[in-house]
């Protein structure tokens, strides 16, 4: 079986697009590969360092999320990233492999460096971390989009380095490319927690509907009667993928048959239904915070299992082994 | 009794200057103070991450010459740091607190990033991995001379950053500034391994015999009869270390009467004298490689238990903890 490894950072409550952007490819990958899923509380500091209050909460609903959402811990290890202190370990040990300039030059830096002032070493090496994460479970694949393609391309390039200066020890990662739907929030943005406009897993039928019924849609729609665009409309976005029967809505919608609101009411009705086995699963694990705990407990060992395979073959290979 | 931290690189066989400079110095030290010395292989991967075949031989005549130049393993614990995985992890902790400019902006980095063209992501964090060395055992003091000033004064730094953020957890290490002679080398030069100039603790008398022959004296004084210039002679300075009435030796150098190789054959005499007891001292305990090895594992538990003390402050503060 080959090994994948995927991380994401704990922000919390999933919303649906991490549900549909990575947690359900991970349902599917989970049957073919030897899995590690990290949550990378680690990463988050390079951003987050002075708001660390609700990791904890964070962790326990993402890791609840995971489960709810089809994750199998029978399948694929669960963990936290910085139970793994062979993240750290390697983590150091790359640093001596790359250039600042390597660094400086991904595009993610430059744009998150101009966007949100961070000027943090430990985010210049935020991709240093992020090849640690990979190449200590020596992982053959890593699911990304487009966006992360630069940084697994990286991991790659320091596991060749580290092959040739000090003999085959770690796999070079490949990319599997995923094809990430792009799930509008409420605005008609990407969604995002940090745009405010998402809607969490998490949500109750009630509220999911309060939420829908705020949602952006043809601004030139303005009430019922009046010609939609579905092929604008960032309600119809998700339609597309929570309504069977999605194409029927299209021409009402353009001849002004079907207005906003029931088109809403129409979407919310399928979300909550589609919704309803995660969140009836959910419901049951946080009345079991121990099962939950043990299950993160378990995968730190499976994933310390496995990372101290890689760095006990590193530290030979590197000729740090002294007793 | 307060906490000393104090590292040196696994450069081998030390030589006169690393004795007169530091060894000295922590024999006097490990009465008065909880000390941990750390010999730290990480940090030689900076520069010498392409030659790491002969680390395991220079750590272990390291020890060697800390244990015959007179430390004390009941006194002090001497390990490597590689073997406290919490020097890495409080590394990648204390990168999120500290600016790029900031480590660029040092003058050690900027001379050998020049000197050497050095640019990696580990060399510019050098002075992070120090300071995690420091602060992971919660030092007071540290003994450095004026050149590495500037290093701990950015550990301090980095513990007050860290107590403001989370609350106080860490001390803020102090210098203990430490007169360090100047032992210079057979070319008058520094003595430093680098340069090929140095006399090693370990060298037998012979040995030290005919590396203090090729020893530079006044330039102007060819012959004996010829007068010479104790004040800028190299060979003098030793002198001054070494020979408890050199200030007899001044009135016959000047005069013409003392010839250089009067002059060395008499230094040769006193060195070895005072070697002579590190020396046996050495041979013995080479005899013992496992005896020299169960120092380090001994010094590397001591180390991890109060390195392993501090982080859970650490995480426990930054709330890092989950369950």
């Amino acid at each position: 079986m080959k090994t994948i490894l995927s991380g994401m950072q704990p922000t919390g409550y999933l919303h649906l697009g991490n549900y549909e952007g990575a947690l359900k490819n991970w349902v599917t990958l989970q049957d073919k590969y030897e899995m590690y899923l990290c949550v990378v509380d680690w990463h988050s500091l390079t951003a987050e360092y002075e708001n660390t209050g609700d990791l904890k909460d964070k962790v326990f609903q993402m890791a609840v999320d995971f489960l709810a959402g089809g994750l199998d811990p029978e399948k694929c290890a669960i963990f936290i990233q910085s139970e793994v202190k062979e993240h750290a370990e390697l983590h150091l040990l790359l640093s001596m492999l790359v250039t600042v300039p390597t660094l400086t030059r991904l595009p993610t830096y430059v744009e998150k460096k101009n966007d949100q002032g961070l000027d943090t070493y430990g985010f210049l090496g935020y991709p240093v971390l992020q090849a640690a994460d990979i190449l200590v479970y020596n992982a053959d694949y890593v699911p990304v989009g487009k966006d992360q393609e630069k940084h697994i391309w990286l991991a790659a390039d320091l596991a060749k380095r580290f092959n040739n200066l000090y003999g085959p020890t770690i796999n070079e990662p490949q990319v599997l490319l995923t094809e990430i739907p792009t799930i509008p929030g409420l605005d008609g943005r990407k969604m995002s927690k940090s745009l405010n406009n998402e809607i969490a897993l998490a949500a109750d039928e009630e509220e999911t509907a309060k939420k829908l019924k705020r949602m952006f849609t043809d601004p030139e729609k303005l009430r019922k009667g009046d010609p939609g665009r579905p092929e604008i409309c960032p309600l119809y976005l998700l339609h597309r993928i929570y309504t069977p029967d999605h194409e029927d809505i299209v021409a009402p919608c353009k001849s002004g048959e079907l207005g906003c609101v029931d088109c809403k009411k129409r979407l919310t009705v399928n979300l909550n239904e589609r919704l309803a086995p995660i969140r009836e699963k959910r419901k049951k694990l946080v009345e079991k915070p121990d099962y939950v705990i043990d299950v993160l407990k378990d995968g730190a060992i499976r994933a310390r299992r496995k990372a101290a395979e890689t760095m006990a073959k590193v530290r030979d290979n590197m000729k740090l082994k002294y007793y």
